[in-house]
């Protein structure tokens, strides 16, 4: 299918009320007024998403994308080579990754998406929908062919409407791709219009001299799609065309994810750097995107704390996770799903605690 | 019992080359070195305490201990009358606060005592230990005698005894006890040796004139314990006649608690500002009692970050939680329990991966 048949959705309309209401049902809960912290916003925010005041997230679905980058092939811009994806991809499917992990231990099902792998991954739960087998190195041209792109975006939207389909009242995003964070320091630098020193980071943990590649990479690329942005004309096809020639194909299904997410009202809880550069493209895409987004964590990669800021969402957890793969987003849902079953499990203040001190 | 038959245990010796060794597996499994950020401190501490490679928590037990302080009852130094800590208990003894929501939510059991309250909690379930029905005034002599603070560290001792025997492998301390932040405030400028502007913070969530009135309180409380402090031969003695004359009897409760807890060799997942107290003052008595403490949260009282920076611990948690109750540490229980699922779970990176880029 060609990208000119792709219809981005936009997403459901949030009646704000619905998140006064809900703090209002937290303000009688037995406990000091707000003392659940950064929580309390976070679950005004599902109730507006759900339009009630008794909000519940009873099935979060993972679902995980993978595909590989054309610049990290000949350059040591990761700690890892590039066959790493097919053996990270295999644990993830078996269940021994540190996402999925945490996804068996929390209950809570995933889906893997070979959307853009060099390699075929051997374990038979991967879903094959590879659009081409990696991108291209984005410092000569687009990573991907616009519809390339579109087709990728495409198959994280169908994933989400599968997900629904089956039960997801939330969704997980993740992805696997080695060299995937110097595409995400890229869109991260379009998206944010900052430079690329303030961006791009350690990634999988590299040293002084391929973090000053990755760098160079970030610049070169960034400076051949400015020349050509230009010949797109403002809206969807400069979004698209940006996504194309510095994104990734797993990078592409997330985006698809996203917008379909808050097309259809689903709560997306965000992992780090990578899903939410796609979080922000999605949210310049189409405004309003960002009322479905739950912060999970805080990554150390220094483009995250940007996009989050953009996006105006307080992560909730900071441990300094880095692994990807959706496992900080994982790693929040239990605090998520904690504050869920306070809000309907805790006892109202009594009349005589909620007027005060005795002596008043 | 006379306080001078009372022994503080010391802590179990812990071998710090188990870190090490933990840290080597941690280091081979399928992910980035180090990626799991501050998890992985903690789960090298875990497995020094057990000295396995293979760190497990299975029974985790809530020990919440309740009190009231005599500094509260004729002043507004919180936001709630003193019978809000019968109110409170019986919500948490039912299972409908947001502590044992909490806890319930994940599987934890818990134990209420009372150990001072003024009135005397209707439900059945909440252990009855009182010692005092209440503190005295500790503006105007010692909250306690020290009879009655060692009566109340014993009752805490032996809850760890209890809760080991039935199967406790980690305990998570709580309290309750209106007016309480303002004792955690006068030990924790005891223990620290700083001023009293650096501590008080404004607990439940009083206003300006309130937060006055509770630097007073505690300024006055500290000057008149730095007068009889000298009377006391340093050492056991001293320490003991600190807690008693500042803290309170669910604080002494929860100090010895945190001794045997260390004596016994099982970790404790310590909450905020509260136990964060009461584990410096462990730790000050008997040094060597930190290897056993895992912090849970960071609490926005002022004095916590002190605390936790004093014990040389990084929280876990820092959603600005300030329900007390051991809420912050149980929150956090889910995100070591995951910790401890990845280090079990996570398959091991294969030789080809291990040994970098294939370009290198």
């Amino acid at each position: 299918m060609a990208q000119t048949d792709l219809h981005l959705p936009s997403p459901r309309h949030v009646d704000p009320s619905w998140r006064a209401k809900l703090q209002a049902r937290l303000d009688a809960l037995a406990k000091p007024t707000g003392s659940l912290g950064s929580l309390e916003p976070v679950l005004c925010d599902i109730a507006a998403i759900q339009t009630t005041e008794h909000p519940r997230v009873r099935r979060p679905f993972f679902l995980l994308f993978a595909g590989d980058h054309g610049v990290a092939k000949d350059r040591p811009i990761s700690r890892y080579g590039q066959h790493v994806t097919e053996e990270m991809v295999n644990h993830i499917a078996s269940g021994r990754s540190v996402s999925t992990v945490l996804a068996r231990s929390f209950g809570v099902p995933w889906r893997v998406y070979d959307v853009g792998m060099v390699s075929t991954p051997s374990h038979p739960d991967v879903r094959r929908c590879k659009v081409a087998a990696g991108t291209r190195d984005f410092t000569r041209g687009p990573a991907m062919t616009l519809d390339e792109c579109a087709a990728a975006i495409r198959i994280g939207m169908q994933a989400v409407r599968d997900a629904r389909e089956d039960g997801a009242d939330l969704v997980i995003l993740g992805e696997m791709g080695i060299g995937n964070t110097t595409a995400a320091s890229a869109l991260s630098a379009w998206l944010l219009g900052v430079d690329v020193d303030l961006v791009v980071g350690t990634g999988t943990g590299i040293h002084e001299q391929a973090l000053a590649e990755k760098r160079l990479v970030v610049r070169t690329a960034l400076s051949v799609w400015r020349d050509r942005a230009p010949s797109f004309p403002q809206g969807d096809a400069r979004w698209l065309a940006g996504l194309a020639h510095l994104g990734g194909l797993e990078l592409a299904s997330i985006c698809g994810a996203v917008l379909e997410a808050a097309a259809i009202g689903l709560p997306v809880l965000l992992d780090g750097v990578l899903v939410g550069a796609c979080a922000l493209w999605a949210e310049r895409t189409r405004p309003g995107v960002r009322d479905y987004l739950i912060a999970g964590h805080l990554s150390p990669e220094p483009a995250h704390a940007l996009l989050l800021g953009e996006l105006r969402k307080r992560p909730l957890l900071d441990l300094g996770l880095r692994v990807g793969e959706g496992s900080g987003a994982l790693m929040a849902w239990p605090i998520l799903r904690a504050g869920l079953d306070v809000l309907e499990g805790t006892a109202i203040f009594s009349e005589r605690a909620r007027s005060g001190r005795d002596v008043e």
